[in-house]
């Protein structure tokens, strides 16, 4: 784990979470994306060396339309950066930590990222992602 | 808003989720600290130019308590490193922000903390934080 590649936060309204977030953060470069793969829309900031990732649900069955029902708005996952993503699943994987990924799947930013399952990490939802051009 | 401070994690059980994250983060070097002011001890790990904090309360009343019983274990709040806490809550109080903390608390690693409160920001408990030597 190198560092906090960015934080996930689940909203509604992505514009409205995106204008909220552009005043907090005094910042209006936003990056937008969408990542099919997830059925998400997100618009993200960078921080320091990090990102603050806002993500809004483009399906009704997107894994963060289940967390919007289930705990509304608020911080949905913290995704580390790594190196090689499938080496990380695997050791994790022998450490006993639960995936939901047994395989890496594409991310926003040009990014390869699993998931690994909260009940294993202290309910924390934690996403790896490893930069394409590593 | 400078960087990412930390992200601060809400556990049962500090000894265990330390030891969990010491095999997550393959890091063994991990800074203990108990912040009276907010009723907590945490175990923290430096990633990158960043924290994960490690959260167990030490009373009832402490507002970690209170999340774990509603939530259960995960990410409790999101901090900011800030240059001067107080300016900031001023400016973010103006553009109409609810604030929890009017006035900076210490909080752990020598700093100055206050919590903005997650009704204005999605959902997000964001903590902003000034180290005391600037």
């Amino acid at each position: 784990m190198m560092k906090i590649s960015h934080v996930g936060i689940a909203v509604r309204d992505l514009a409205a979470a995106e204008a909220i977030f552009k005043k907090l953060l005094e910042d209006d470069r936003v990056h937008h994306e969408e990542v099919a793969d997830q059925k998400v829309r997100i618009a993200s900031f960078e921080l320091g060396d990090s990102r603050i990732e806002l993500t809004q649900p483009t399906e009704s069955d997107s894994p963060i339309s289940k967390f919007l029902e289930k705990r509304g708005e608020g911080i949905h996952h913290l995704a580390f950066e790594v190196e090689d993503v499938a080496a990380e699943l695997a050791r994790l994987k022998a450490k006993g930590f639960e995936l939901i990924d047994e395989t890496p799947r594409p991310g926003s930013h040009h990014t390869r990222i699993a998931f690994l399952h909260p009940r294993s990490t202290n309910g924390v939802l934690i996403e790896l992602c490893q930069k394409e051009d590593h």
